[in-house]
């Protein structure tokens, strides 16, 4: 079965939220350890949305999210933020600069194939950061349209009515096995999109042996031949 | 209030649906007044989309009730076409010219606001379509996520609440005043756009009295101010 549509995660796979969130931290006076930080708000964040998907905690979009989530690890560092300055950092996620490839990347996927995004960002999250980014989709795909966050398998299942296609004719391209893995459980293809500096010089090496391909970067994807 | 984002009908607004369709059908064999079949083929979808809203008819797609309306059309006038060709003319729907200033219309619109398609297309339908006539918005918005049809307020309501904005931020542009009253009637802002070739030379002008702009080309609309 032919791939008829590419489905992009966003953060960390298209988008260096890392630099850009510590960034924001600095510049709002967390200069103490700011990535450290970004890295504990980020994975704070996916407590927080895996509650959403056990159905322990009401649907919220990322904003929503993002600032509970901030909440809670400022207080954990013992940190005070007065309430303007919070909604200032949470907002610094519709921001972010794109991996360097990126731009051109999707632009020569586009040629050949649907290429979309799907994202755990909010619709609107999603419209501020492409245009940041002048990142070209044929549309952008929400986990709020189903009001789970990935890896549930409604979200993929979702993207897939939407596109009007069938699970394996859509290849789920990401940074994080646990996203492709959702994907695959939905019936999606997968591409493994390295991202070695995603959290930083010298994090673990991640891999995912299950996906179908295993990229360094976009060019390599569309050179890998899924794109023609 | 400031408008921060230009929602955009597609059929007719932006695309030139009726020289293509007619072109298609012509196509298939269909050589006498393939444009006013063209036309009833136009007003049996409308009254099929009605029957959705008003709970008659269960939802579908455009494709859908495209076949549908195709159908009865040519019942009307006896006319026998194989399924397979009717499927055919019901894909000549994802394959629509734009009209002269539409796509660079539409790139002028986007430097300074959210420009959005906001369709009765499925949304695999407006990815085709925006694809083939390369016109670059920032999100496609389709009826399809209320599974209701415009001027239905729970189409507009949608696309208001994924933007992230209040209505009255919103400012609807179409050609046609029912989806411009039905805009209004969910609190959007509205733009007028005269497209006196819709429904080709000579057929009856069309104005809107209510709307807040009423421009003869989407460069009118960038000069009116909407944008900046």
């Amino acid at each position: 079965m032919a791939i008829r549509a590419l489905t992009f995660d966003v953060f960390g796979t298209l988008l260096d939220w890392r630099s850009g969130v510590a960034g924001a931290l600095r510049a709002g006076g967390v200069v103490d350890d700011a990535e450290g930080l970004a890295d504990a708000w980020r994975a704070g964040f996916f407590s927080l949305t895996a509650e959403v998907n056990s159905g322990a905690r009401p649907w919220g979009n990322v904003d929503e999210i993002h600032l509970d989530a901030l909440d809670r690890v400022l207080a954990d560092r013992g940190l005070e933020l007065p309430g303007e300055e919070r909604r200032r950092l949470v907002s610094a996620w519709h921001r972010l600069d794109p991996w360097q490839d990126a731009r051109e990347g999707l632009e020569a996927l586009r040629r050949d194939r649907v290429v979309a995004a799907l994202s755990n960002g909010h619709t609107s999250l999603l419209v501020d950061l492409a245009r940041h980014a002048d990142l070209r989709f044929d549309c952008l795909l929400s986990a709020e349209l189903a009001r789970l966050y990935k890896p549930a398998p409604d979200v993929y299942l979702t993207a897939v009515r939407l596109l009007g296609v069938e699970p394996a004719e859509v290849m789920m391209v990401a940074a994080h096995p646990l996203d492709l893995k959702g994907a695959r459980g939905a019936g999606l293809r997968t591409a493994f999109l390295d991202r070695p500096l995603e959290y930083g010089p010298g994090s673990p090496p991640r891999e995912d042996p299950d996906a179908d391909v295993s990229v360094a970067d976009l060019h390599e994807l569309v050179e890998s031949g899924v794109s023609s």
